[in-house]
């Protein structure tokens, strides 16, 4: 046997998030208000952001200290262990070494509340009283209401329609932290009614949620918006994974070769891989990849473009690969990993060279999962089996090339909610579909008339 | 805020089991033979136990080694944290201090894999392929799943009507880790049809479900058999959790004046209690408070006998509190606390005023589980929501005497499994029953004829 887990002590908990701005040669344009089509200042963001994270949005610093409240909160499930997989090592064969981070620890069982208490705290700060938000897979959801029970925050959730259905018990979860979860469209805003009137029968999207939030928030005095990826100051929160991550790699001796996370908005992608970001950038640090789904190829078939970061046009356009703000994925049972955008940072990022994207099919990445649950012993969530695929096409091209390498890859949460997406696996039902090209053609239409990116 | 987490070092994994056998001034009588009524010897029990765990069984050591490889699998979670629950108690407006032991971030997501990976273990060892196993709430069958996994046997379980209608879920976790589950009373085993031929709605039991395990295991050559609570052995190696908890106590400079367990079938409330027991019998020890349902009070309302562990009388008789074997509780969520019987040693030490004992309505411990989770975040499971009624009565008496007292309360696994109970809890549709005293006497007339215990 001999599982090999590594704790850091709770002093161990970082005391900065790092900001990779502060270590990029260049940077992503700047977004742009959805109505003017200038860049976006302060005064644009403040109706549904407090000012700290307003700041924070902005920084260029690349430190920034955590608040002494939000690393108590932090203390409650961090540091998260990094565990040697040495039982998938052997399950595979390989000579290769691999590490795992979890984050499926956490009171809502994935990485998701690093940045939802850290949002909750500035809110309650600025005295808002009230946060409405968008979630896919009801991971950020979740995690919100419980960051903001944790503050005394009132939380309205907005989720996705498709997973509203099949994770229904998200929705309780939220309930008995306090918070209000309905589906998204909903008729309980304009965005939403609008779009049930056009398909009722809609499955719904990221893009379709934070439109129906950003207008809770801007249309109410007392509510604010939190947004759950995307954003610098989102993945800002999560690079304590990353920092704590190399600190434990470091006390085991190891440096990784590959840094593997899933990426859906950026946000556990960023968190694992931006403090390995100036090495590789450098040429001295890990290959550093991220694992996307075929039925949502953002990455690797989308367009660096700038486009909105919603259906409605309410929330500012971004400079980030896209399949088009209009694109509705398959209702595939990774939801967190169904957005038609990417974080600027990363996709920045991976237009610059410094991350490699692939994308997967369910199938491929459930079978990982599965195989990594009957070694390991924790079943992961949809969405980071994506990250496992990817770390059987690097283990196996290792062994492949007759060389050892140290992967770190990213389990960013549990499957626990997730058991009727094992269910439809085990049983054979789940059905990959090819992405015809035409259909991404016609989703990308959404892009003309757009303001382009500067050369 | 200000949560403070207590963890300790991976090398603070207790090196030993703790037999609280050993400082016990009288011991319980010796379990019968349900065939002839004599005591127990190894030879009725190798059939269906590896011969380890049977010299466990009858161990009074007081210190049993824990074998490396056990360790290592247990370096997967543990050690598990201790929290001092701060934001609690300020909800709760007392002085009092309050620390809670938290089981949930096992792979299974309770206490029940400290034993299962023994047990898997010891019967690797001795070249066993297959164990058999019943489950209530679902938490034992897919913890020995796991376990099975982790040391390559095959698991089959037989899970209790109730729960496996109300936590389909379970189901799927188990098939994730390889294992396979059916409904109990199943048609797999004589002891099921005969049971489905009487009653074919019936929702099961604890004890039903333990005589199609056993007979599994005592009519295939290849299988053993594993039970999840009740047997020394079990309880034996839940001590982990209290040997952890008082060295962080220790190290958090605090001293236990209660400590607050559910009650089962015995193990979780022995395993954090069983390390305090010798000094609470010499009275310089906590007082030790066991919390049960309303709807299966075997401590507070049980007779003190000898009576059979499951239904159909293959399993050994047992000197333990009991409803009577044939007593069937209402389908409450809380589905790891409907055993009609109690461990021997749990029994004893409630027996001999040790150990005191109380019993709660779902309501009640339903609402104190969402206080916990809006204070602190977790999501109880319904078993420990017991535990947490029991801790307010004892605060709130604390605090009517104006006295500061020291608590430790033992959240033995998280709720994630158990939304649809919170769901009914939140929408008001949960409802307590008086369990009527003419029912308990009919179900304890199963006691009649059946040996008495000595005087």
């Amino acid at each position: 046997m001999g599982a090999t887990r590594h704790l850091l002590d709770e002093d161990a908990i970082p005391t900065h998030w790092y900001n990779v701005v502060a270590d990029l040669d260049s940077l992503p344009p700047p977004p742009l208000h959805p109505g003017t089509g200038q860049p976006v200042g302060p005064d644009d963001l403040s109706p549904i952001f407090p000012m700290a994270l307003i700041g924070q949005e902005v920084s260029a610093d690349r430190w920034v200290e955590i608040p002494a409240e939000v690393r108590a909160a932090y203390a409650l499930w961090r540091p998260t262990p990094l565990h040697r997989a040495e039982r998938l090592e052997r399950a595979m064969g390989t000579r290769s070494k691999i590490f795992y981070k979890y984050e499926g620890g956490s009171p809502s069982g994935s990485h998701k509340p690093n940045t939802a208490v850290a949002q909750a705290y500035y809110n309650a700060q600025e005295g808002v009283r009230r946060i409405a938000t968008e979630t896919g897979a009801g991971q950020w959801g979740s995690a919100l209401a419980f960051a903001c029970t944790m503050f005394g925050i009132e939380c309205k959730v907005y989720m996705v329609r498709a997973s509203f259905d099949s994770k229904p018990y998200r929705k309780t979860m939220i309930a008995t932290w306090g918070g209000e979860c309905v589906a998204s469209p909903s008729a309980d805003t304009a965005a939403g009614r609008a779009i049930l009137e056009k398909d009722p029968s809609t499955t719904g999207s990221l893009g379709i949620a934070i439109s129906e939030a950003v207008e809770d928030a801007a249309t109410r005095e007392d509510t604010k918006y939190a947004l759950g990826s995307v954003l610098n100051h989102v993945l800002l929160h999560q690079t304590v994974i990353g920092q704590e991550a190399k600190a434990q790699l470091a006390e085991a001796g190891a440096t990784p070769d590959v840094v593997i996370g899933c990426a859906g908005g950026g946000s556990n992608f960023a968190g694992i891989s931006f403090p390995f970001v100036a090495d590789a950038a450098a040429g001295t640090g890990p290959k550093i990849i991220a694992a996307e789904p075929a039925a949502c190829p953002t990455l690797t078939r989308g367009h660096y473009a700038y486009d909105f970061g919603d259906t409605a046009h309410m929330a500012p356009l971004l400079p980030m690969y896209t399949l088009g703000h209009g694109f509705v994925p398959d209702a595939i049972h990774a939801g967190g990993l169904r957005y038609h955008g990417m974080s600027p940072l990363v996709s920045h990022l991976v237009h610059e060279g410094v991350v490699e994207a692939r994308a997967y099919h369910q199938n491929e990445c459930f079978a990982e999962a599965v195989r990594f649950a009957r070694a390991e012993g924790i079943i992961p969530a949809p969405e980071p089996s994506h990250a496992l695929r990817a770390l059987r096409e690097e283990v196996e091209a290792a062994d492949a090339e007759g060389v050892e390498r140290t992967f770190l890859v990213h389990l960013c949460g549990h499957g626990n909610f997730d058991m009727s997406a094992y269910e439809a696996y085990l049983s054979g039902t789940l059905v990959d579909h090819e992405l015809p090209q035409d259909e991404l053609d016609r989703a990308a239409e959404d892009l003309e008339g757009l303001p382009a990116l500067p050369a």
